[in-house]
């Protein structure tokens, strides 16, 4: 077979070389397992994937497609003897269209990229992972990545119009249309995002775009002394008909862990603090962002302050984005959860995880996407302390245990991938995964496409 | 089998007498092939539905589901020899969560009743098909509804979070999740929504909803004597990055039906006029109006009003509604189109349906979602002529293949069903028809479901 993509594509396309290969065979799960593929293939276009994905289905060898490798549940880890096929050599913004306010990119355009590329049009691509300045639409519309903006605009599947794919007999379709509104058939283009290459390879993405915001957005900060206080601040935004452009959870750990990192002099004193942001036209933005202001005394925080400063709103977005690197830097092992909640049981699912890190030894810190009930506990370990490791792996399994039993989901944005394997199985039971299982078997009946993630 | 379904269900739920069948045989697409059903089936609940597919199941009779009977394409038109399910007496609106902001219905709730529901608790739900004053959240499902709100507002794929099904083999599921997000497995909900009863039975909805809207809408006319200028106006208002809460044209011959009809003293001098709908806070409302205006003027309209009488401006969105019934009750025979385009293509259709309409000697009236491209050219003609019947029809598929060519698509909302099987199969090509073939038999291996609608 490798004979064959040698002969099919440019030699500049394929890497052997082990150590050449190693950046390649994982994402960022570091406690997920990973195999070894045959060669990393990098093509340059959808002929060049379609040749690939062709050699493989005719001799039955995985096909693992990876963007930048930013996932955080295994996903686009190499399975042993595939074909590891990237696509960051597929970096073109093929068109940005104020008329049709859409753009097509080729799938490893880097997200913050196409966010540039657009802003300069006077257009808006809303999905924000924390991984933005590096992770790619390809790999977002995969995982349909969330981020901060989703919480009033929607996640990467509310912008996806139209695919480009090669299928797992090495086609290729389009699914999906350019047009606004379109029902003709079922919604593949829908069903692919999400399916974190499994059903096919991604080479061509039409995404929906909004009109640049132009009011710079205001921010409101709470300040409080327990977590179930926030929980309740939250609560009380969304019963009270509030719409943030974003609503974050930091708690205490993370803003330290910054201060260290950084020198950012952070606030440290409150448990955890929340920043509703609102990008409404004014008066409403004042309106809103007093209405945050009083949710959050309401709910019993110790201070609340609307930001007049930008750049120190900023500063305080800055340090939730900065969390995750924050711990990383320090040398430990991070197991980063997602579970997503229902709102309402936001502040209970804090107190559960407070107790699971009690009881485990372990240490956990918080971020969240408040306003989506969407929370990153970021389990803490060690480096080579095999025994807090399993300690963490514990307080893992039942992080997801109780967000299943108060009605949430084992991943909010992340992704099924290899971490959440087994908690997606309790999630939806065996009549829902036989379901999935006859779709994944429909499109990928030689189970060529990253066999074992999600259901496989 | 019919036997097995009168010892599993109570005597009331089975209708057999022909009369009492007719009205549910076929729905509002008029030109639409149907069959005759074996039995009419109204379960009150979800055990019911899931005995009914099950026996159906077992015997290999197909099951055609059907809410209020408003589709457009025949979709809940009966088979021969099927069982008709129809979820009429399945009304129950189980939950409206303010805190969650989601409501959770069973599949025969009439879409403005859940509105109306909802609005007592300060909520919205925003799919406003123009059968909303009849048509239900299931069949809204199950053809992915549109309406006037979803030009900023989304569809009904938009606000479906999880859905109750009966499998094709009679089991019971629960797609998708009470979470803002979730990507635990494959958008099962989202496959769903928009596969008109091929893929499962819906026997339970749970919504998104927004929080009620408190700003009167306010609403900017415009008059054109060219349906072309009329699209360059379209065209300039998505250019410029305004968001109508609302973006319509309706032509000069469906004022003058509604005029006939209502005595509505509608202006009937312009070709055709838009009405764009700002429902902004002020003083962002008055700034987008005035740009309505500017775009309308600038395109060429020979007048541009901004109304600040609401009643006025409901009228004219009524003479919207009421376009489909007023030509409906001088008993013609409508054969209704729902083309969607690229916005910048709207003036071009536009030209193509006149002149579709002038060669083919074939009275065609125009309305259209016209932010969203989705445009429905009203085919009218005289019963029992069968001359202008041919003819309509071949204006029907000129359309259709003009939408198509033009990089649009043959079914912006109303469905595939049967009117649209054959301009569906031009749109997508035989490689896509492929994977939703595949799809279909993955989920329904014994084609039971509503078989021979959307790809069968």
């Amino acid at each position: 077979m490798l004979a064959e993509l040698r002969a099919a594509l440019p030699a500049d396309r394929l890497l052997t070389d082990p150590d050449t290969v190693a950046p390649y065979v994982h994402d960022e799960a570091e406690w997920a397992d990973h195999g070894h593929p045959v060669v990393v293939v990098r093509p340059r276009g959808t002929t060049e994937v379609a040749a690939v994905v062709a050699a493989c289905a005719r001799h039955r060898v995985p096909v693992v497609t990876r963007g930048a490798g930013t996932g955080l549940s295994g996903g686009a880890n190499a399975v042993e003897g595939c074909v590891l096929l990237c696509t960051e050599r597929m970096r073109d913004i093929v068109e940005i269209n104020e008329a049709e306010r859409l753009a097509v990119v080729q799938p490893g355009v880097v997200n913050d990229d196409l966010r540039a590329a657009c802003a300069e049009r006077g257009l808006w691509y809303p999905p924000d992972p924390a991984s933005a300045p590096w992770s790619t639409i390809g790999g977002n519309v995969a995982t349909n990545a969330g981020g901060l903006c989703c919480v009033k605009y929607g996640v990467t599947r509310d912008y996806v119009l139209a695919l480009e794919v090669v299928t797992a007999a090495g086609e290729v379709v389009r699914l999906g249309r350019r047009t606004a509104k379109g029902v003709a058939g079922y919604d593949l283009a829908g069903l692919m995002v999400g399916s974190e290459g499994t059903l096919g390879v991604i080479t061509e993405i039409t995404v929906r775009l909004r009109p640049l915001r132009t009011t710079p957005p205001r921010t409101v900060v709470g300040f409080f002394d327990t977590l179930a206080e926030c929980g309740a601040a939250v609560a009380a935004v969304t019963a009270q008909g509030l719409q943030p452009a974003a609503f974050e959870l930091i708690d205490r750990h993370c803003l330290r862990a910054v201060n260290e990192w950084r020198r950012a002099g952070l606030p440290e004193d409150a448990a955890a603090l929340l920043l509703a942001q609102t990008d409404l036209p004014e008066p409403a933005a004042t309106a809103e962002a007093e209405a945050f202001h009083a949710a959050f005394v309401g709910a019993g925080a110790s201070e609340a302050i609307m930001s007049t400063d930008p750049v120190e709103a900023e500063a305080l977005f800055e340090a939730r984005r900065l969390a995750y690197p924050a711990f990383e830097q320090r040398g430990d092992a991070l197991l980063t959860e997602d579970v997503c909640l229902p709102r309402g049981r936001l502040a209970e699912m804090l107190e559960r995880v407070e107790e699971i890190s009690a009881r485990n030894d372990t240490f956990i810190a918080n971020v969240a996407h408040a306003g989506d009930g969407n929370l990153h506990p970021l389990i803490i370990v060690p480096h080579r302390d095999q025994a807090a490791k399993a300690r963490a792996q514990v307080a893992f399994d039942e992080i997801v245990d109780a967000a299943i039993a108060l009605g949430g989901t084992v991943t909010g944005e992340h992704g099924v991938g290899l971490l959440k394997r087994a908690g997606m199985h309790k999630e939806l039971g065996p009549g829902v995964l036989a379901l999935q299982r006859a779709v994944k078997a429909a499109l990928d009946p030689h189970d060529i496409l990253n066999p074992g993630k999600v259901v496989g």
